[in-house]
């Protein structure tokens, strides 16, 4: 594997600890050499894991040093024990770095209600700090697998004013991704210098339009958690909302949030297809987005894109139970460029064996019209193939 | 199989007309020898069948006749069409029993978006009537089946003040079954003399603590419907609300819709196991439902008891996402009587081996205490298996 590029100031490691049943890398290190502007974005579950309540009080303090995280075990269900277990983890990573303890991001990701096994976690911190490296950013991606089949790492370069600023993304989530980034991790790094509100905008802004518009069971997590770290080690003039240069480093944030969450859909848990549900026509875009996700998320529509069958009925009876307003004989369905529906019913003129070519693809979009009004919305999402439910039985 | 007995005056039958692939019955027939009271409760879904709609008038009317019925086709996002073909079936079989086509029930279930086979509809309305007999409901259940794996039939006898009462019920539904009685078809068929709006009130409120409360994938279809036939030659006194057997009568009724969605999760697609889910101490009912809903539907649970593992934290995730108000530490889940949460942690004096020991029966109670207020509501579903995505990706 080609070794990821970090930015300027950051090191990274991914080692086995222990924790993961059956061994392979479970803890990860990401360190900044100086202080970093931070800016974060959790999930929305009620019951939050108790690194994500530790992370919501990080992000508040002015500078950040380090993401220390695990798999194998979320911390989440934990009580009080598992509050003292992510202070501790923050506090033995402060101390080797010499630095206050709400200057660590904690992550956690794996079985909820287990608490954490510290006798790991504590050697795995040492053991992540020999290996902490500018190198090592590929087997920190690697370690923050779970049931992913693939680390997904991004890195990019971008000209701001001369200087040469770098974003590097790592991520993780394969199943149990929803609305509100179920189940994921994404690490954002960068040595631009960056204003605190303005990142934290940006971060919000490009995890609406990626992250939350995935879908793969339509399940949350507890520990979901989007965070990312500005250096400031470019030398590049603090970038701010108002800066010249800030559309060019807000869309390249975008693109790869964007891509990342793509990375995820693909590599949900059995799937095989990406699917791109598109509504247009809906009262609001509230609506739109309701509409979306109860065809995305519907097993029976998930089950008939993996039998490559159009069943566009199976789209008709998900909208219509849907919370937005739907008339039937104004919907129009189209599979990529093919009609499927006209005014509620099928568009006879389109050969079956045309609908069955687009779901037959690897990637296809499904376009669909309620024709009511200027809402809409787009949802990504996978197919449901029987190893979907083997992976999640076993 | 034994005869399944029907009430005074009712005859049916069961047929192959040749709109299922591959052979099988796949129409029905009820008729009763007198104008009977009616009573009918319908899918919520916004895009509902030509039949649906047609039967919503149905129910209207003052005395009906008879209930026909297809399968393999479910007449929904057909026009016009569909309703002309709904109107012709009524008018075809209408005219064999010299009646108005308003006095009969038409229903469909099977693939969205197909015109009905009218040239295998008009054959099996004529077939149907050389078939009928007071010994063929098993036919008429047999031929309700799609996915069904058996047909669904009870029948029972109470006494009304010295005159027996039959009542007879015929289901059918297995996949895509949610709250609101999505692809469920039920017929309930009584000599009880009742009167109308009694009989329409007991209807409302057995559906919705049976059918209801059943939920196999979340989906809700175009077409469920469930009907009730009361033609009164039992000969008793009229039934209302007032009489004093009023609640002998509706308990009877609830007992067998209960019993009926029993079987049909029973039956849920690929399932193997009953789980019931109970919620108590919620903010509302409401949010009892909600919060039970979401465990329900959940697929990592549904997998989870798949593979015969407890995992009480997809529930607590399932909880906490759902929008029912949730306190972490407030949390109680019980398996049967084995107490696995409490105070929203693990309950470690209970050992695992017993919680897997719940989980590996065939039917057992989730019990989840909230401890916020006094909304309770229990919902029935079934485990997922990789047999679900095989039938439905085929």
């Amino acid at each position: 594997m080609k070794t990821l590029p970090l930015p300027k100031g950051f090191s990274a490691a991914g080692i086995a600890a222990g924790i993961k049943q059956g061994g392979g890398k479970d803890m990860a290190l990401i360190v900044s050499d100086v202080p970093a502007v931070s800016a974060a974005v959790f999930t929305t579950n009620q019951i939050k894991a108790a690194p994500v309540n530790w992370d919501i009080q990080v992000v508040e303090h002015l500078g950040a040093r380090a993401i220390v995280m695990n798999s194998g075990n979320a911390n989440a269900c934990t009580g009080s024990q598992g509050k003292n277990d992510v202070e501790t983890t923050a506090v033995l990573t402060a101390a080797k770095l010499d630095v206050e303890p709400n200057e660590i991001f904690v992550c956690s990701t794996g079985t909820i209600g287990k608490p954490l096994p510290m006798d790991q976690i504590t050697g795995g911190i040492e053991t992540l700090f020999d290996h902490l490296s500018p190198q090592h950013a590929n087997n920190a991606a690697e370690a923050m697998m779970t049931t992913d089949l693939a680390p997904k790492s991004l890195t990019t370069e971008i000209n701001i004013r001369g200087k040469p600023v770098r974003i590097t993304g790592l991520a993780k989530g394969s199943g149990m991704i929803e609305p509100n980034m179920a189940t994921m991790l994404a690490f954002v790094l960068t040595d631009a210098a960056v204003e605190k509100h303005a990142l934290q905008c940006a971060l919000r802004f490009a995890t609406d339009s990626s992250f939350n518009r995935i879908t793969v069971d339509g399940d949350q997590s507890t520990n979901d958690s989007v965070i990312a770290l500005a250096n400031g080690l470019a030398g590049n003039e603090l970038l701010t909302q108002d800066s010249e240069e800030w559309n060019l480093f807000f869309q390249t944030l975008e693109k790869m949030l964007f891509k990342l969450a793509m990375m995820i859909v693909k590599d949900g848990e059995g799937a095989t297809k990406v699917v791109t549900i598109r509504v247009i026509g809906a009262a609001s875009n509230g609506e739109a987005d309701e509409a979306a996700r109860a065809v995305a998320n519907s097993m029976l529509n998930k089950t008939a894109w993996a039998g490559e069958r159009p069943n566009w009925g199976r789209i008709m009876d998900a909208i219509g139970y849907s919370h937005a307003q739907v008339q039937e004989d104004k919907v129009d369905i189209t599979y990529e460029a093919a009609p499927a529906v006209r005014g509620g019913m099928a568009f006879l003129e389109t050969p079956e064996e045309e609908l069955v070519n687009v779901v037959s693809q690897e990637a296809f979009t499904i376009h669909i019209n309620l024709n009511l009004g200027g809402g809409e919305a787009v949802v990504y999402t996978c197919n449901c193939t029987e190893e979907y439910v083997r992976i999640n039985v076993e």
